[in-house]
This record gives structure tokens, C-alpha cells and sequence, in this order.
């Protein structure tokens, strides 16, 4: 039995999964919509597919599951619509920017009873995965301190930051969600603070490029996440975690193993490019992984749920950061 | 326009290079040919290809390349024929253990005017390629010496064995490459020597699971092999060329970045697992190669010629070991 | 010319100084001062030194220096009698657990004129050292994140932390310093919290054992501070530092350069054992370091004003600690 | 009680001798000797110690043992001198650079029943001698394949090479020592290459800069011996040992655990600059070890025979480079 798809976005994250869902067995490429139609057209072609608009895709009770990378602004539209047709979801990171049209989503799906999978690619990284299947077997006891360091190597333009919620939504999120992942537990308290030490048009955007964020989980463990958005040397994305038995820590990845030995340094590969590199491997992962829960009834690993934890932390680091102050999760609710 | 191509062998690596040259654009796998119908019936069903034997496979004008995974004894005998009928080869190593019919397959596909790519996958290894690369724009000076570590996690059955031409034709064949593309230079002398010290068996056999050899290259340089059918610790795939201005080392592949930090050791992981995993890589670029070559009329990178060259090494290092002596390359040569 | 010494305390961090000074040239050590006469006479006598107590070694006007690595609650009364003596003084840190008293030494050398310099060996280490002139020398560019990783193999006794201070006075004031000499900058607001994940005896003592320090400096520079007081795999000393060019990392030092192969893993030595070992060089470079200084007139590394920073930031964090709060430096001061 | 010591040799492992013997408990260096009287007055002067010529020194029948650091063509004389006056006696290597000479020297200390080491010092490295540990622990099973990289970074002044004895007696016995410490076995065959690759004012000298030696032991184990007098990034040692259940590797040393990320690469120190820093502590370690083996009669870790093991490999490596043949040990043995 053959899945047809629609995907929507030919961005090059759209690029990526629909090149990656293409090669698995069971599923076929049937849709790319996107607003530029000549990026629509040129992926369409070369994966035998068709352009669609959004009501010709979404009308089409043939198309089994949707992939959603157009931009953010239309996730929780496309994942609602998604519901409402029965079809299954794959959607990027974040679900939305706010907290309650991501709760309606969540309602959307549970309710449509179909697979909703949030795109928190790290989650399948080989090296990722591997630490976190380590920590479940017990190899370093108790799980007490996690330190994350999640560097850009430049900072995107200043119009996009202007719309992207701010660094803590845009691009904290993912070390959010690896902070809750890892240590397996939810925050208590957040302490974030933070800098423009890059570009001062940043700042006059109403944003920073440096964080320094510190959660205490309710059980008492620590997490330090320093970010940065733009690192000279590179994508640098390490986090280490401390237990009560040992450490363990996931490294960079490097394009190529050579290392050099010249008269002033023995030196190797600066860190893979940028995230479509360095986490090439987890979107091909993370599809398969869609796919398999879709065919099978299995669960996703990383759900809409997922998806709005990691974004009341980051709407905590948001207030702490602006506040000058520690915050409780939850002391707003009501 | 598309090449259809025909798979010769269905084993573990015709399932990797059958798989690899489905995901080339312009190429359409159309038959896969094994004495073993039923592996053959199952990789044809994997791309949508079909089952066929050697004279329908070589008869049909429509196949315009052919790719040789099958036995090595039968290697030189279908290059023949697909020179014979005008198609372009990819064939893994070797061309074959004789020196005779390797010329034979040499003069046949130059008279035939084909491509013929010999699957020396090494050479395409992003690592090894990378190192290359810096040698050849002077970052290390002069090449002077290169150390070669070639270690096998485990030794096929001595029923292969038996049948392999001996160590230094079936797994040094490579190292040997590996000498001649690094330092760019042809061998003037060769010694050879090594033991059997995992397995009484394979001396019974008539060969050795641990060498130790040393060329000196006419122009005077320097090439240490060391070689060992069993290592522990998995499949040791390093080299390190010293030159006039600095060292380039090739370092082994691991699966995943995790460190781990116990009581007793700081411990990463070891080596991917054999060649089909450390060299996954270098396998599809290397079929990407061949099929750019054919379609672009450009050279490939690793000739029949090559193949020759290191079958004359492997004879060389063979005759040094019997006879325990130091041997000139061409020394037979009348 | 010859430097007579007294050295207080005869205890291990003692016994290292008397082993270091006796090592230098033009320094002799004189008197071994100690409540317990047997380790000072053991001492004494392993370096052909005679046991003094206090008022007989201060009385000496023969004494040009002394070491005092004494308990800290002696360190101010000694650090005060040399001044009175017009003795220089080498004082362990911290100079003393109240900023009142650190301020009256600070006063009290000033006055008398002689060089008095503290034990904050870390400044000395030579991969620390290294680092820190590569980055006066620009190599990073502009400095902007800091990220320190201070963990001990264990907790000391309860009984020990019960008048310790406290985790930040005790242990972390090693890591404000280096945070203070690194960025070359004064912390703005601080923020601390903790947890006890090792030992509830610890609680009960009103300590913590694990710890998140997060500061912010006047110039917008951040740093992040990890600690515990037990890593299951020894003595951590890491930090990095991030810069606009690139970054800098300091990493632990090993017994060996062994690694092994193993089935299952490559491994090298977990860190040296603890301070002791890991700071060997460092402790004979500050003794060489003070010596010079007070035998040429030259500055000292690390001074009492160094003291008392850290003794603020170790205050500022205690404080932010207990209350849960963002606190800034100088707040109280009124 | 004390020992008293002379020192033979002023220059630069005569001044690291002094120094390290003048911190040995119960030892006190007496006499420097030196023709260089200038270089004996400034060493002796340093550690409170006197000049004296040879017989000065020899027949002082205070002195207990004699610490040989002069030049080659003076070791036989010494030891032999030493060993009529009953003096125990740490002499550098070689014991001389021919076989009669080192035997006679055997002979000579067996009959007057004193201490005689050589300074192997590489065997007390601590990450060498943690290895042979390792090994000897039964940690990698039994040993099967030695492979030892050797590098300087300079060769020495054409007028050094031309009375050193050649590359293999001068630089290259000290791996020939390694070779049988590490496997604990015996050459059975021997087989050396070399060429002039740095300066063709070696080959004048009738000597090579570069080579690659193989043994092939009593026990059928390999090892293979690189060596270079000329390596661009400086002082290159190391060696690994493969066994049949893992592997172990001794790596370079390195000044500081700096590890630098800029624009293009990540890098960390080259090794070590040269014999005197890399084995610092080893130095230390053997001059502990011979007191030590002098003052409670324990047997020395490298003895007269093994002096003379190393040079019959030189010799042996010698004859094969200049015949282009594999020699057998022993075979001239009439």
C-alpha cells in the first residue's frame, strides 16, 4: 500500500524531506505547494510530482499525509486543516508562536485521531539518540546536570529576525526541547539572560544573539543552555549531561576525519556547515520515523505536545530575559 | 536521456551499488543477473527491475552500461563481453588475479572505446579524497613517507580463503592503491613478510592473516603497510602521510559522537563495523562517478590500468613473502 | 642573596609550597609552623628546616616571607602579623570567608609595603596561562561568552562544609576568579541556584552540592558556571571561552597518553586524580611567580583586591541562591 | 646514608642528570667532570658540587656511582673505569657502537658485581611504561604487531651523522629497545630501507635520514619501525600494539590542553619540541629507578645486555639497508 503525499514549502527544508520521503518505501510524492510557484514546479519535477494550491491538495481524499515546511505563520493553519481531512501531519518546529493556537492544535488532531509529528529533528541524530538510549540503559545513574551549547554560525537577516518571535522562540526551541528530552523532567524555575554582542540592528529589532538560559527541574536538576547566533568557527552543537555515575557527552560531527600536523598545530575539520549538514542524517531518520508511525499506529516520538512545552519555556526565558528575573513556569496560568 | 544498466551479482555489494545507481538521475537499474535467482529476483523486485541472465543481460542493444558485483573469476570474462558489446563497466576489484587477463580486459575495452571504472571505492572516501585534495595543492610539501593501517574486524572462512589468490591479492589490493594514488610514484622495490597468528587454519590454507610490508618508490619515498585480518576492536582503516612541510593523518569513521566519561575511562566508540559501513559513502559517489564519466565523456578515476598496477604489487609482495627476500618490481619481466 | 621562609601549616597544599619553595634558588625554607608539632616536624626535617610557632617565626626578623596554608580562619591574623613584621606574604585562598577582614589585609600590606600575593594557582596552570595570552593576543577576537565546568571527584566531609562557607566560598571561589581574569571584566547582575543531588547530609548542613551560576558583565559578557562536588569520573576543569573570531578551550589533563581498543570501545585516562595532581605545575610556577616578584619588584598575578572580588561574587551568588533572585553587584553597598 | 655521584658530561642530558639526581633523597652529586671546564665549573657551581678530571673522580673511593652523559667514543672507558673502582654506574646510551666493546663492558660490571643501567630513558615515560603495564596485565591478549613512529624534528649538523654511527646505531636504538620491551621477544629477521629525503648532505655523509625497518620475531610477530631525522611539526613518538583482544596506542605529549576553533579549523598543540621536554619525567624516573636499584640491590629495568640487544638490531638493520637484503640475527655468528 502506497501513501501520497503533499508537501508543503519548497524551501530547502522542504527540499530535504521531500528528497528524503521520496526513498522510502510505501510513500509517494504526489503534491509541492508553495506561494513561488517556479520553486513548487522545479521540486515537483524532480521527484515526478505535481504543483498543487493548498484547497486542490488539501480537497484531494487521496493524499494520505501532509508534510508542512512553508512558514511559520501557516503551520497551525495547515496542521488544522490537516485534521479536518483526516490526514496525517508532519509539520516543522514551531507548531505556532503562541501558545493557544498550538493548544488548538493539539485539540485538532487528538480529536481527528491522526498522527501529528512536530519536526524537532535532533531528537533523531544519530549521536543524539544514541547518548539518550545510554542514559535510559542507565550508564550514568541519575540524570543531574545537563549543559547545552547551540551556536549558529551567523546570524540570519535582520528582517527575519524581526518576524521570528524573538531568539528564545526561534532558536532556543529545539534546545528546549532537547533539555526536556534529555533530562526526561520539566522545568521548575528559568533564569535567562542574555546580550547583543553581534550586530546592534539586532538589538534595535528587539532581540539579542546571546543567551544564557538556566532551568531548575522539579526534581532539583540543573540546566545551563548558552547560544549564540553567530560563531566564527562554525555550527557548534554539543550538549553534555552529567550523572550520578558518569558523563556523557555528544560532540560536533566533522565533514572528514583528516587531521593535520603543520609546524604550529595539529588541527581537524571545523564542525559540519550548518544544521541542513550537521543534521542530515536525523531528517532522513525522523521521516522514516513519521512514516513508521503512520503505517504501523505507532507513536511519534516528538508530538504536538512536544511542541508546546518547548514553547512555554521559551515564553518563560522571553519574560525572564526582559524582566531581569527568575520565573516559574506556570506562575501565570491562571 | 537514460541509461539502462544491468547488475551483475545480487550479493551484499551488488545490493549497495544496485541501490546506489537507482538513486541516479538519468540511470534506470533494468536487469539484475546471479546464478542465485532467488537473490537475483529479490533485488530486481526492490528497484522495478528484472531478472535476467548473462546472454539476455548482454544481448539486449538497450543496456548501455554494466555493473560486475559477481564472483572475481568471473570478472574478466564479463568485461570481455560488455566490451564486445560497446557497453561501459563498472567492475569491482579485482579485474582479475592474473595479470594475463586483466591485460586482456585492459586491451578489450580500449579497443571496445567504453568506459571501464575498476571499484576502488577508497579513493572516493570523502576523508581519504579531502587529504588528497590538500596534498596535491602543497599544504604537507614533498610526499615522503606513508604508513598505511589495514585491519579487517574479523577473517572471512578458510573456504574463501582458499579460493582469495592469497592476503596480498584480496585485501591488500587496496592498500596497495591506496599507496600508488597517495604518493603518486610506482614501487621500484618491495619487501613483504607476515605470520599467521590468529588462525592455524588459514596457514593450512596456504596463506597468512597478518603482514607487514615495505615499498620504496623510485623516486626514493617510503611506504610502510600493516595488515591483520583480526582486530578486535573492529574494522582499522587509518593512513598518515608525512611530507617535506607538515603530515596529513586519515583517521577511522565512528558511528556517533558520544563521549563517555566512567570511573575508569574517557571511551568513544569504535570504528564503523567493516567496509559496507565505513565506506557507505564512498560507494555511491563512486557510482555517481562512473555514471558522470560515462554520460560526460570524462576519465574515471580508478582504470583498468590501476587495477593492473596493484595486482603487480600483490604478486610482487606475494613472491617477497615465499621467498622471503627483497623483490624489484619488473624483475621478470624479460 | 638568600630569602629566609616560614611556612604555615603543615598540611598537604604545605607540604607542596615547602617541596616548591625549597626547589627555587635563593630561598630557603627556615621555620615549619603547625598546631599539630608532628607534621611540622616531619615536615621540617625533610627539607632541613627547624619547627618555629607562630610568634617565634614572626619574631625573626631573619624572616623575609611567609607561606601561610594554614586553616582559613587564621589566614587574616597571619596575613596582618607579616604586614606588622614588614614580612611578604603568600596566603592560600581565600584570604578570608568575611570581605571586612579581606579588606583590612588588603589595607594592612598596602600600608607596610610588602608584595602579598594569593593562592589562586589556577592563573598559573600552563594551559590556562597559554590560553589566556592567546587571547590578549587577539587570537579570538573580542571575548563574550564564558562557559566554566568546575566538578570534584567527591564532597569533602559534611563536617568540612559545615565551615566551609558554603559552596560558593569554598569551591566556586576558584571559578569567579578565573571568570574575572578571562574576560577582563567585572560581573553586572548574578544569578545562582543549586541543588543537593549527592548527599542529603549536605542539605542538612545548609549546603548544596551541585550549582548553575549565570553572570552577566558591565559590557554585556556573559559567562555560565557549572559545578559538583562529585563527578563519578574525577576531577573536571574545563572552560571555554567564546570570542568574536572563535574560541578557546581549555580541557582536562590526562595521567597518560594511553588509549585503547576494546571491543566495545576506544578509551583514554579519566583526568588527573585531583587538584593536587592536576595543578602540580601551576603550584610550582606561583611559588617561582611570587619569589620573582618579591625578589625584582614586580607585580603580582593574583593580589588581595583578586581576593576580595571573588569573595563578592561568592557573596552575591550565596545570596541569590537563598533568595531565588537576580542580584546585582554592589546592591548593598550603600 | 648518602650516596656520592660524579657526573661525567656537562652538556645538555648531563645538566638534566645533575639536576635530577641533586632531588634524590640520600643522593649528593660531588664532581662534575668535563673537558669543557667551563660547562663543569657553571654545573658544578648550580648543585653545590666540585670539578674534577677522570682519575680525580674515579679515584675518589667516596664516590659510589658514576653518571656517564659524555660522549659516545668515552662510555666503553668509563664504564669499564667505574666498574674497576666498584662504582655503580648509569651511563647514556649506546654502550658503544660496537658489540666487543658493549661486551667487555658486560663482563666487566658482572665480575665487579655493580649497578649497571643504560639510559633507555623512553622505558620510564609514564605513558610508555603504563602501556607495557596494560599489556603485561593481559589487557589486549598477546601481543602481534608492533608499529612505532619516530620522528625528529631536525636532523643534527652533517658533522654530528658523520661520527654518529649511523642512523640506525644513533637515532633509531632507541626504538630497536622499544621493539623488545614491548613484545618481549626476540628478531628473528630483519629487514631495512632507507633513503635521503631532507638533505643530500646525509647521503654524503654516507648516511640516510629516512627508514623503514621490519622484524619479524622468533615467535612470528611483526613489527614495523618508522623513522624520519626530519618531521616539519616537531618531535614524533609514538607507538601502538596490536594484540589479539584490542589495541593499545602511546601518543605525543602535548605543552598545554589548548584547543583553538577559528574560521578554518580546530586545532590544539604540536607535540612536545624535543627529547628533553617530551621525556622530562622520564629522565626523573630512571635516575629514581637506578638509586633506587642502587641502594636496596633491586635489579635494573635496562641493562648492559639490553644495550647490546639494541645494537645488534643496529647493526643488523645496518647490514640489510646497505645490502638491500633481509638479514637473519645471528647469521655471521660463526
Amino acid at each position: 500500500m502506497t501513501i501520497d503525499v503533499a508537501v508543503f514549502g519548497a524551501g530547502r527544508i522542504g527540499r530535504i524531506h521531500a528528497a528524503n520521503l521520496a526513498r522510502q518505501p510505501g510513500v509517494r510524492l504526489k503534491y509541492v505547494v508553495d506561494v513561488n510557484r517556479e520553486a513548487a514546479a522545479a521540486l515537483a519535477e524532480q521527484h515526478g510530482a505535481q504543483v498543487a494550491d493548498v484547497d486542490g491538495a488539501m480537497g484531494d481524499a487521496s493524499i494520505g499525509a501532509t508534510v508542512i515546511c512553508s512558514s511559520t505563520d501557516t503551520h497551525a493553519d495547515l496542521i488544522l486543516a490537516s485534521a479536518a481531512q483526516k490526514k496525517h501531519v508532519f509539520c516543522e518546529k514551531p507548531v505556532d508562536l503562541t501558545l493557544e493556537r498550538a493548544r488548538a492544535c493539539a485539540d485538532a488532531v487528538a480529536q481527528a485521531g491522526v498522527v501529528c509529528m512536530i519536526g524537532f529533528q535532533r531528537r533523531f541524530d544519530p549521536t543524539f539518540s544514541a547518548l539518550k538510549a545510554r542514559v535510559e540503559a542507565g550508564e550514568i545513574g541519575d540524570p543531574e546536570m545537563l549543559i547545552v551549547t547551540s551556536r549558529d554560525p551567523g546570524a540570519p537577516p535582520v528582517e527575519y529576525i524581526r518576524h521570528s518571535g524573538g531568539i528564545f522562540k526561534d532558536m532556543l526551541i529545539h534546545d528546549f526541547d532537547i533539555f526536556r528530552w534529555m533530562l526526561d523532567d520539566e522545568a521548575d524555575t528559568l533564569h535567562a539572560t542574555g546580550s547583543v554582542l553581534s550586530d546592534p540592528a539586532i538589538a534595535e529589532a528587539g532581540d539579542i544573539d546571546s543567551t544564557a538560559v538556566t532551568i531548575r527541574t522539579k526534581r532539583g536538576r540543573l540546566c545551563q543552555i548558552n547560544t549564540a547566533r553567530r560563531a566564527a568557527y562554525g555550527y557548534d552543537q554539543r550538549f553534555e549531561l552529567l550523572g550520578s555515575a558518569g558523563m556523557l557527552q555528544a560532540g560536533n560531527v566533522r565533514p572528514t576525519e583528516v587531521t593535520a600536523y603543520s609546524k604550529t598545530a595539529v588541527s581537524s575539520d571545523v564542525p559540519e556547515a550548518f544544521f541542513l549538514e550537521r543534521y542530515r542524517a536525523a531528517y532522513a531518520l525522523e521521516i522514516a520515523h513519521f512514516f513508521d508511525a503512520v503505517n504501523h499506529g505507532k507513536p511519534v516520538r516528538t508530538t504536538v505536545a512536544d511542541g508546546m512545552k518547548a514553547l512555554e519555556l521559551a515564553e518563560a526565558a522571553t519574560l525572564s530575559w526582559r524582566e531581569n528575573r527568575v520565573v516559574r513556569l506556570g506562575e501565570n496560568a491562571a
